[in-house]
């Protein structure tokens, strides 16, 4: 029987305040308007901007919120106006679209950065009418990023909406709506190492490993990573890195470590801690001459990245990647695909690595 | 009847002291070692690096020295071992070189920071002996960047001299050895602007000229000047510039003025000043999704740049350029070659703008 046109009753995980538990809630979620599309969520997974946002150090707060944006579900129903996705579809939300026709979507020079759509993480409301689609008892739920995935069924603008191969494995594309494509396109997209040069990763969460995977499969030589935490180091092996280097073991900054290591500096460095202090060794560790820092970690509100300029005129590039230049609507279905082939080897990181959460056990 | 071989006496303005006027003295040039070239200089003109130099405000004191290193002339004897080179070749001698065989000249990343040869502002002596090739009544004179050109002869390595077409004027090109290079090929070779797109030029120094002119030939729509002399302003039209912006005139930061102008920020800017305040304004003034901005002014010793990291994580891209990436002896014979077949425009920069000093003056 057909759910479309009626407020569905589901469970979500609802945060009520900055910084207290999750709270497994019924809510009512309103039909889709114009040019929204309701999904069944299957697979959610957590990231540290949900974590962010729900312990809203530094940002305005907006609760009671619905959090979740890394996830995997079936179009449930469509509002008015939308043609490319229909009930049933394979689908990833994507926290950050694609309305096709801003300045920055039809732009030749490639970037992901729509106007309309772009990530908002203030913003608690659908952008067609201002409302929310989420309510207890008529009190609204304010939404997150235009996904908040960590609910059974969710309201989504089809400019976040990827439609994907239907055969693949939901549980196992679920980060690829944010982690995987963030770090492995900020270095394949991005920092573009050439085969044979060497490249820093810095932090080895879900986005440092799949950078460091975009490193091996453009054949990079040498893959150092850079984290605090030594125990990751063995389970990074799997995505390539080759090196490990933990700033705690020396008593010097570790960009003058890994420039002794390399004779130099890296050729290519990918920053994906949001630690402003490694986004400085990021990019004082590149080489001279041709060395490019991507800069991928979200920082605090009130940093600041501050270097020698001289280490700029000395030929170095610095740029910053936001999902690693991907274009959702647009590459997204392309990207499953290559999992789905095998043409790229990141499913190691979508295989092994990354667990989520099925939303049965709300 | 040949000098080669021989000591030279000749005319030069030497530096005895920091910030003291220079003064013409008669001086001793020694013949060419290894790998050396001796240069009858016709042309020189004066670059703030000179007077950076000269001033050596937070720079450990070299002196006496031979400044100079803007300049064009004709080789009057040649050392062991320099086969590229022979009296009579009309050159420039260039501030930084090109070995041919370190990783920075072989590499397929191009950039122009050679191992050996890079510019070296704190070397006062030769690579061959560590001595100088300069000397009064048996006192040595230090050189200067390699070229020391405010003298009627010098010494110069092979690697940093650019062998260039014998019929162009040398009063005209003699400002392609530093300053129309450093400014055209910060624009062209790194800041790329795309026909039809807005570019903003900080400084209106002959670099910034040069630079505004590369963004001409680039086809750019909008190139909008920065500075704080508004009398540089009319000249500034020959070389393509639009609009003017005079910081002096607002009470807001010109960043935010520029942003305003255009809609959102330029899509490419040049830093052409050195001020560590106008690197932090050209990098916040580009567009967010696809901006580029290209630091070339060189900045003061204890400088920090500094900006919030979310100005990358937006896609923005900051970079440094060196002599506009040029390579001194494989790129520059051939931008003479465009200067005198008219290929491109930049003539302009060179035919009126920028006075020569003709050695006979001394």
């Amino acid at each position: 029987m057909s759910t479309a046109g009626q407020v569905i009753r589901c469970k979500a995980a609802v945060a009520w305040e900055a910084g207290k538990p999750l709270s497994i809630e019924e809510v009512e979620v309103a039909p889709p308007q114009k040019q929204e599309v309701r999904i069944k969520i299957l697979f959610t997974s957590l990231c540290h901007t949900d974590v962010y946002y729900w312990e809203c150090k530094g940002y305005t707060p907006l609760f009671p919120r619905i959090l979740g944006h890394e996830a995997s579900g079936i179009v449930e129903s469509v509002g008015e106006g939308v043609t490319d996705l229909q009930p049933g579809d394979h689908v990833l939300p994507i926290f950050t679209g694609e309305c096709k026709k801003c300045r920055h979507c039809l732009s030749e020079e490639t970037n992901n950065m729509c106007d309309l759509l772009r990530i908002n993480c203030d913003r608690g409301v659908m952008l067609a009418d201002g409302k929310t689609r989420f309510s207890i008892n008529g009190k609204p739920i304010y939404h997150f990023v235009g996904t908040s995935t960590f609910s059974q069924y969710t309201v989504v603008h089809e400019g976040q909406v990827a439609k994907i191969n239907p055969t693949a494995p939901l549980d196992k594309v679920c980060p690829i709506s944010c982690g995987i494509c963030t770090g492995f396109g900020a270095t394949v997209n991005v920092a573009k190492p050439r085969k044979g040069q060497t490249v820093a990763i810095f932090g080895l969460g879900a986005v440092g490993l799949a950078a460091a995977e975009g490193a091996r499969v453009c054949g990079a030589s040498r893959i150092i990573a850079v984290d605090l935490n030594p125990r990751r180091f063995e389970e990074a092996k799997k995505f390539g890195i080759t090196e490990f280097v933990n700033p705690k073991d020396y008593n010097k900054p570790v960009q003058e470590v890994i420039v002794e290591m390399t004779g130099g500096g890296v050729d290519r460095s990918v920053e994906c801690t949001g630690s402003v202090q490694a986004m400085i060794s990021a990019f004082e560790c590149v080489h001279d001459g041709w060395g490019v820092c991507v800069l991928v970690g979200v920082p605090k509100i009130d940093d600041a990245f501050k270097t020698h300029p001289l280490n700029l005129l000395s030929e170095r590039t610095l740029k910053g990647a936001f999902y690693g230049n991907y274009k959702p609507v647009s590459d997204i279905p392309n990207f499953v695909n290559k999992y789905m082939n095998k043409v790229m080897s990141f499913g190691i990181c979508l295989d092994n690595s990354l667990p989520t959460i099925h939303h049965s056990v709300f």
